[in-house]
């Protein structure tokens, strides 16, 4: 895009026009200048979203309990805007995301905006492209911005770092695989729920997440059990995200704190990884030539690389 | 451990004591200098080992697919070192990795040496641990090394970045999900093998993978159906295995820096991402007051951040 039309741009996706912000997105994953200039025109813009992170491992129905929130804040008036974050996907190729087409009736909506993005290279740059996507929601006037990963690996978490609180989606019957009390995701999240009620095994499920929660003192999420296929509890899960959106309203310096600092640190990361990246690959190969002749070792190699 | 048993222990390994090597690779996941000073002791040892990278979506039937070949070799009386690797573990907590007791009467084997390994923080250290860990084994005298993800996303490529040739691990049936086509999967794969080769759609999803592969040029990896569960396949899918084999120990130029490459950029990304973290974090704080107060954009505190 031509520099001199960035700042065109950048107004019309702040008046919260659709198709700007369509095509501002489009810039941050493909125009790496043109995003940097657009960055700094919307800079200005103080939206005051909500940003709520939403996590679990693949097959607990995220992308349906996201669905049903939209409808339901969307009921309420508000803006919503969705991002649905692949990390995983040079392989999955973003097309986990494909089920998206459910959300067709949303997207007729005008108040609703569903991105899917997909990692085309490493992760870093996903991450800040997701952040930036949200600052430029943000800018345009969305009011609840939802951030969804398809898995639950170490990257969806740095993804859902950028969120100003955050949702865990689990399921009975995981148990087996995925060691909730191990570290990591207890840590994250401010709301757990356990999807799929009516399936076996929930009570206890809901039973062991809150021994767990009452362990981890003054910052104890909610542990809810819902089904978002039938549609049930989600009135109760929209009531405990309202209290959260009302504490960052009521100015929550943790909450803000955590979602600015999970952004600056994910644009830095990228940043320093493309640096990386930038410096280090004409130099490896001599590197390992040398390393092949017997010269160096491995870690004397990866010593060189960084000086 | 003290410095001064740092040598005895890795004149042990070179010896290929068992426990010396155990030992060691927990040295490389918990204590950070004796890891470096013991890396340094070993660098003289060339085992020259072949190192296979298998990974794949998960529930493909890798691990049952590692232990047959794990035990073909050892039929074939090679040293084999499995080193399993679960880069999402941040919330699995590794347990993904628990199913390793299938392999327990391979633990029985002095010839076979397992060893899972999960994350404990940010997936760079685990790539680079993992690394690590290959070292050892084969100044160890392990001659074949097989690296194992749980996964597919962006960090298992990273992992099996390290080998000299990687085994892909499909199955009929995942296509719905994981399009195998999009950019990742089809730059990564020497072999590529479908597992539960029973099952309908089998034979289709083979056709679809050798189409894929011819486009691919000189560079043609081989295409399998195999049964690990049922053992068939197995002997095919070592033959393959053997060629790639030799074609390393025939000096092959571009399996050697493929592997030695992959191994410094990993060692240096470690040792830069750690760099990184501890010049930001304590800076990070005051610079997040300074977006809330509007002094600045995230994208300029990001910027700061890097100075």
């Amino acid at each position: 895009m031509d520099p001199s039309a960035v700042g065109g741009l950048a107004s019309r996706l702040m008046k919260g026009d659709r198709r700007a912000l369509s095509r501002a997105i489009t810039l941050v994953e493909d125009e790496p200048r043109a995003a940097a200039l657009l960055m700094r025109r919307v800079r200005r813009a103080r939206g005051g979203a909500f940003i709520l992170g939403v996590t679990g491992p693949p097959g607990t129905g995220k992308s349906t309990l996201v669905d049903k929130l939209v409808k339901k804040y969307r009921e309420g008036g508000s803006k919503v805007g969705v991002v649905a974050v692949d990390p995983t996907s040079p392989i999955t190729g973003g097309a986990l995301l494909g089920d998206r087409v459910r959300m067709a009736d949303l997207t007729l909506d005008d108040g609703v905006f569903i991105r899917s993005m997909a990692s085309r290279g490493w992760s870093g740059g996903l991450s800040r492209a997701a952040a930036r996507v949200i600052q430029l929601m943000n800018a345009a006037g969305y009011e609840l911005i939802i951030i969804e990963t398809v898995g639950i690996g170490q990257s969806d978490i740095e993804v859902v770092g950028v969120a100003h609180a955050v949702l865990v989606v689990l399921m009975p019957g995981i148990g087996d695989d995925v060691q909730v009390s191990k570290a990591g995701l207890m840590e994250v999240g401010d709301v757990y729920v356990v999807n799929k009620s009516d399936l076996e095994g929930a009570d206890v499920m809901i039973v062991d997440l809150l021994s767990m929660t009452r362990g981890l003192g003054s910052r104890s999420p909610s542990v809810l059990k819902v089904s978002a296929l039938k549609g049930e509890g989600i009135d109760g899960l929209v009531r405990v995200i309202d209290a959260l959106r009302d504490r960052l309203r009521k100015g929550d310096r943790a909450m803000q704190l955590r979602s600015t600092k999970g952004m600056i640190m994910e644009l830095a990361r990228a940043a320093e990884t493309e640096r990386f990246l930038r410096m280090a690959e004409p130099r490896a190969e001599s590197l390992t030539e040398k390393v092949l002749s017997g010269e160096l070792s491995v870690e004397e190699a990866a010593d060189r690389l960084l000086r």
